[in-house]
């Protein structure tokens, strides 16, 4: 809670300045409209983890009083409050800005302001929630378990406090910030597509510019009904449970959107970019979880037995192997949806595949109460019989986590370009035959610099974590050395200084990230021109999502690799595959929480920017 | 030798495949220069490869006779023999091809033929090369210098034979094949440009159409001028000695370039695009050379006291932020070129980056005959101050050959981006109007296919250096266990075994990304149509730029701050610190020679094939 205030005070400046400039350029309800969004996420961010928070140790004492079927039950409803709150929340402020502004399509482009401002908030949790909690895991992890020999989460780690204090702030808050931004965005971009599309008889301007907020409040009833289905399910296996409430919930969605479709009177080919959406969301979901779970995972074991190098060429790889089938789906998602209904498929479809995010992102984020419900019991001393209770929550939560990583990833691309698609329509709308021509040096320039700026930020993000995590190791070293008694259990560790370190090497290093994806659209815009502006995010788009698949798939690769051989294979705990295993784990930590996810944000954010500052081009 | 026979034999099925294939669709004419491509490249690497393996002995043999001045000398006329051969080979071959088909425009579509039969075999000899070089030099190192505790190089080590093999096959043959495709790419992108183009009032179009080959000449004579130049200055420092004779060539080149093109009578415009072009090849080199030498190095090492983790950390980020500079000046020339003499100054200025090749590879392959030499130094036993000179002459062979590798992609990517620019002209020359809008959602989808084809081979090449070095690994372990007497230096070791493992696992695992490369343009060409090839060879370049770069360069940052460590930094051989370095040197070395390498031919592949079968589109 130190750290979000510490945040969100920086966040408000950094916030003042943005909307001071949007209110000078392009007027006040512009202004008002990202005020609104950057509160509406923060608000979504700071409920998500209060709840977490509170649910974390409700979970540890409901695995101890009253054993697995409860304890599932409360981590899951911390979840799914944060899931609800997310897709209200979006609702809520979209359908008040859209009732104000959205009925005129010259006025609708106000909503944009919206976005931006969900999409700032998000980067600023992201990027610095992900800084946080890597840097404390890392640092804690090194020491603590190589280096002092006791166990994960044990009291006696300065660093452990810290290490939970970040799986709330990145996984939870975060994670909830991060998938806000693509749900809200994909909403914006379809309105915005659909009110300066040429409409080709699929509907009325009105009837299309509102169908992704009934899409939306639609996927929120079928959210519910899905949660409740998972709690009414809760006796059977929890991996069961959870599957046929995301799975029922996705199902009904898609059944329902027809009769919505029908009802305003559209045609019923964007039903079917909402189709691809939805099963789309699916399959890249369990794709990621079979990089992350199946036959790689095991070949990443197998191959720590040459060592630590071994593991992070194996572990590399599959990483980007993992890249083919999403994007492949992802292709194929755009191919079909833009033949059935052109540009504004891309929308449809990315708010189809966003719909359900109730569910989805409740599901996501169990895996992280349920892991520091984990982390309450070692440090607790519950025993041995509640630990293993929630080890047994903590797995299934690292593979739902993986499915909601896959997803989120999946989404925040197909938003981001249905945002792209928006600002090539409100750039056509202005100057008829404005095209994208890679054969433009202009556009060619332009995808260039785009495919620098995903490499740069990971660069800057790692490094953050590298440095952090230096001097976290350091400080916990110096506390083992220098507090007597500490590993005897007899003192106790100076945690507030890990959190500190943490704190603030998070808040310096997200200040040129953030600054970063918020300048580069404009200067490049209206340094080079549209044109150069629209092929940057056209090669930002490839990157990010590339490195994100990538960075997220090989980091879980690594995670579970770590844990199949803490269950006993290839030696088990303490063996020389083990500390293999446990580099790779390390590495993987920054690229599935920091960098990774920071490449979701850095795309809609700049695409954002675009679409806002295209008038002004 | 036996591993190039079985390669180039193998090599010889591939081609007579294309060679039909091509007689069939394209016609014989065709194919025949398909065949003087594939004979021309394989040639060069050949001779090359020939020359270096003598260069090797001699040099080792100066050193322990003559010194260093005299070892240098050697080397760098290994290197030089290598340089000149490619520059000649490509000229001769194109030149012969020019003087038949040339002169008519509607005829010189068959020069495309040579290109692609150069790119074939340098695929095969890249990455089959690469694979084989490192599953030997990463089996070798692990097991011996870090699990028995022998030097590198040691004649006890069963692996070392396949090692020094190794750098022949992959850093010399490869290499040169690598540079000699792009070299013949870029002439031939920018015939075909010019024999299509708009004129705009620059040129002819038959002396358009000759300027490549002129300004090719002209930098071959500069080179060896250059050469020259390095030879007289032995007796001077040997790093200010290269770096005079490199600058001093592309001084010469840019100051006959102009007089060239006054005397063909074309428009000074596009005199300033080879200075683009030649100018952008040094930055490019420079960069690289920061990268993998100064502090960033420095860094990497430092992040050692923290373990491997930290060192793959910071190395990925190190390799991530190298991208930037390159990029941006690749963007630069892009931009400068074009807006002077439209495409064609993209292929100028690729000749121009290009022209002084007979110099920047003598250079590059002066590298690891220097390496090889302190190989066979540290086998013959000829004694420590022999072994110091060639540790010298290696150390400055890296950082020329990391100059080299920077300029080798920057070169690949140019000549790439001149075939994919003439890939577009002659659509547009047989359907007008074709443009690559990235709103045209077949673009879009081509983009994204090429972006994952990068990761894919990456992901194919790396694991099967991670397979193939696991064999290597075991086969060693065993060695030293079985074979009775093999560390005491008494017995002899198998390393027959050990060059067997790593040629049959090399050649076996190329055929997949090689079929990959070719197939993969006609398929989404005739499958989903001519945009969606535009848009995957955008894709493809920018992914395969990126991931080249970062590649090498974060390789090449790890090799060096392994050196810098074993030079008693942090500890110095034998400390944790420099066991930490090793790991990330061992990751880096698939990087920087297998799968970093092969980026740059993947995109040339693909680009020439795309070239070739545009008429049939």
């Amino acid at each position: 809670m130190v750290f979000m205030h510490r945040e969100y005070k920086m966040l408000f400046i950094f916030a003042l300045v943005l909307g001071i400039a949007l209110y000078l350029s392009l007027g006040a309800n512009t202004a008002i409209a990202f005020a609104v969004g950057a509160i509406c996420s923060a608000l979504a961010g700071y409920i998500g983890m209060f709840t977490a928070t509170k649910a974390n140790v409700r979970t540890t004492q409901a695995a101890h009083d009253q054993g697995a079927a409860a304890a599932l039950s409360v981590a899951f409803m911390g979840g799914s409050i944060m899931g609800l709150c997310v897709a209200s929340m979006g609702l809520l402020g979209l359908g008040m800005l859209y009732w104000f502004f959205g009925g005129d399509p010259a006025t609708a482009h106000v909503i944009h302001g919206f976005g931006m401002g969900a999409s700032s908030v998000a980067l600023f949790s992201r990027v610095g929630g992900g800084i946080f909690t890597k840097s404390a895991d890392v640092g804690a992890d090194l020491v603590g378990k190589i280096e002092a020999g006791i166990p994960e989460d044990d009291p006696r780690n300065p660093g452990v406090i810290a290490d939970n204090v970040g799986d709330n702030v990145g996984d939870v808050a975060g994670m909830g910030s991060d998938i806000f931004e693509s749900y809200c965005g994909a909403m914006i971009a379809t309105i915005a597509i659909a009110s300066t599309m040429a409409l080709d008889g699929l509907g009325s301007r009105e009837s299309m510019m509102f169908l992704p907020l009934a899409l939306a409040s639609t996927g929120l009833l079928c959210s519910v009904l899905g949660i409740l289905l998972v709690k009414a399910m809760s006796a059977s296996k929890p991996d069961v449970a959870l599957r046929a409430g995301t799975i029922g919930a996705a199902v009904l969605f898609v059944v329902a959107a027809y009769f919505v479709i029908q009802q305003v009177g559209i045609d019923y080919h964007v039903w079917c970019s909402v189709v691809t959406g939805a099963v789309g969301g699916i399959v890249i979901g369990l794709v990621t979880e079979y990089y992350t779970a199946a036959s790689p995972i095991r070949k990443i074991a197998k191959s720590g037995e040459t060592g630590p190098a071994t593991v992070m060429i194996t572990g590399l790889s599959v990483g980007m192997q993992s890249v083919v089938i999403p994007v492949l789906t992802l292709s194929a998602i755009i191919y079909i949806s833009t033949s059935l209904s052109g540009l504004y498929g891309v929308g449809i479809a990315a708010v189809g595949m966003l719909a359900t995010v109730g569910i989805t992102m409740a599901i996501d984020a169990y895996g992280p109460v349920a892991d520091n419900a984990g982390g309450i019991a070692e440090m607790g001393g519950l025993g041995k019989e509640t630990r293993q209770i929630t080890d047994s929550l903590d797995e299934l939560g690292n593979t739902t986590a993986a499915i909601g990583k896959g997803f989120a990833i999946g989404a925040a691309a197909l938003a981001a370009l249905a945002i792209i698609a928006a600002f090539v329509e409100t750039m056509t709308h202005h100057y008829p035959g404005f095209t994208l021509h890679l054969g433009n040096p202009e556009v060619l320039v332009g995808m260039f610099i785009g495919g620098i700026l995903p490499f740069l930020i990971a660069s800057i993000t790692m490094t953050a974590v590298g440095d952090a995590a230096f001097e976290m190791i350091h400080e916990i070293r110096r506390q083992f050395r220098e507090i007597k008694g500490l590993m005897e259990g007899d003192a106790k560790p100076d945690t507030a200084r890990c959190v500190d370190i943490a704190t603030t090497a998070a808040l310096k290093k997200m200040i040129l990230p953030g600054v970063l994806a918020v300048a580069v659209p404009p200067l490049v815009g209206f340094g080079i021109g549209p044109h150069a502006l629209g092929g940057m995010l056209g090669g930002a788009l490839l990157g990010c999502v590339l490195l994100a698949l990538m960075m997220a798939n090989a980091g879980g690769a690594w995670d579970n690799a770590k844990k199949y051989v803490e269950k006993g294979n290839h030696g088990g705990k303490g063996s020389p595959v083990h500390a293999a295993a446990v580099v790779g784990d390390t590495v993987g930590d920054p690229f599935k929480d920091t960098s990774g996810p920071a490449m979701n944000i850095l795309i809609n954010v700049m695409a954002i920017v675009s679409l806002v500052i295209a008038p002004l081009l």
